[in-house]
């Protein structure tokens, strides 16, 4: 009875610690989208909510942290339930991170500002937002559902996000020889693609954690993984 | 008698984690110094045996949370102790990743080979690894020695690096507009540059982690903080 009690309070912090996560999660996923808004349409006022919302993600890793750490020294969890405490430990540090990176996406629109159009870039840049956001999306559904198949497809899902920053990267190349007018802004729309394939890769690190929380190890197969831009002769 | 020997079997297995992340760490900074010499000096056999030594790294970070969660779940620590522990493990993360990045930085090594040269680059980024590498280190010598005086010093610090990167901005941006030629090195030569002041951002979160272990609490100063290239007007 007493065994069982302490059970369920086990199970009742996981879940806490569990909905935390989520929580952090969804905020990530909306200050996303709308960067990725804020940008195209040039709003520096939604640009502007999307800085001031990161200071709520980051007291959300801190009390992910803080929840993970209690339940580990109460409760002293082994194997599957100590492999999911730290999986969200794991998680809000990643989410952290993807958080400031929207956050300097939306910092750029302002310096943007005053610069020349370049011409179609706002919504290719929304483009590979959206899909990274639903890489994102798919990445803690596999980590409510213990589904490490999901995990796998959000793995194999950031190629594309990558052939999109390789293509990018060869337009604005482009467009600064045509103009040097061109090339402040497109510096900073560099960044800003850079940043939503980096925002890919912690999705896909965080994905191989739901994969060895599931499996207890870490994927077996090399992720096929190319910024095509390092490679010799890919700028030519 | 029998509680003095579990507690010294846990100081020998907290002992051991902490020599993996140091052991860990002396790869990166290695890694770090090379890529910048091998930046400079175009040595492509440098550049690749960075790429290469990154997966003993990566094998390190993997050891490292083995070892941490055995020891969580065998031991079962609580405060100093957990905390010590967890900011093994987020050192490790954060070294995997500065790992990777020095790894980015070798790479581009072969992409430069072939493209025009940039005047006093090369010595510039140069100095800017030697800053992060310096940090790197003093973040390393405060885990062991448990100083949040030393942490708060290279948390510090990271403002150097990020005053160097936003000259750095600058003067690539100078160099595209006096000639196109010069166009592709610079994207290149900017993303390098971006990658070490990432890298110093990096070992300050590692820096805040330390700070944690050793006081319990995470810094109440906000850190002078400016990647001056997203304030508006930073880049006329």
């Amino acid at each position: 009875m007493s065994e069982q009690h302490i059970a369920r309070a086990f199970d009742r912090d996981l879940e806490a610690v569990q909905s935390l996560v989520l929580r952090m999660g969804g905020l990530v996923e909306e200050a996303i989208t709308n960067a990725a808004k804020a940008l195209e349409e040039g709003d520096l006022e939604l640009a502007d909510s999307v800085r001031k919302g990161d200071k709520q993600i980051d007291r959300l890793e801190h009390e992910i942290n803080e929840a993970a750490a209690r339940l580990i020294a109460l409760r002293a969890p082994v194997s599957a339930d100590l492999r999911l405490v730290l999986a969200a430990m794991r998680l809000s540090a990643g989410l952290e991170r993807v958080g400031d990176y929207a956050k300097n996406i939306a910092k750029r629109t302002s310096v943007l500002e005053g610069t020349q159009n370049v011409a179609g870039t706002g919504a290719a840049l929304r483009r590979m937002c959206r899909e990274v956001q639903l890489m994102l999306k798919d990445m803690l559904d596999s980590f409510v559902r213990r589904d490490a198949v999901l995990a796998e497809k959000v793995r194999q899902t950031d190629q594309d996000v990558d052939q999109m920053y390789t293509s990018l990267f060869r337009e604005f190349l482009t467009f600064m020889m045509e103009d040097p007018r061109n090339i402040t802004p497109c510096m900073h729309l560099h960044f800003i693609a850079k940043n939503i394939e980096r925002i890919g890769d912690l999705i896909t690190n965080m994905a191989e954690q739901v994969i060895y929380m599931v499996k207890g190890e870490t994927p077996d197969t090399d992720r096929v993984k190319a910024d095509l831009t390092t490679k010799p002769g890919a700028d030519e």
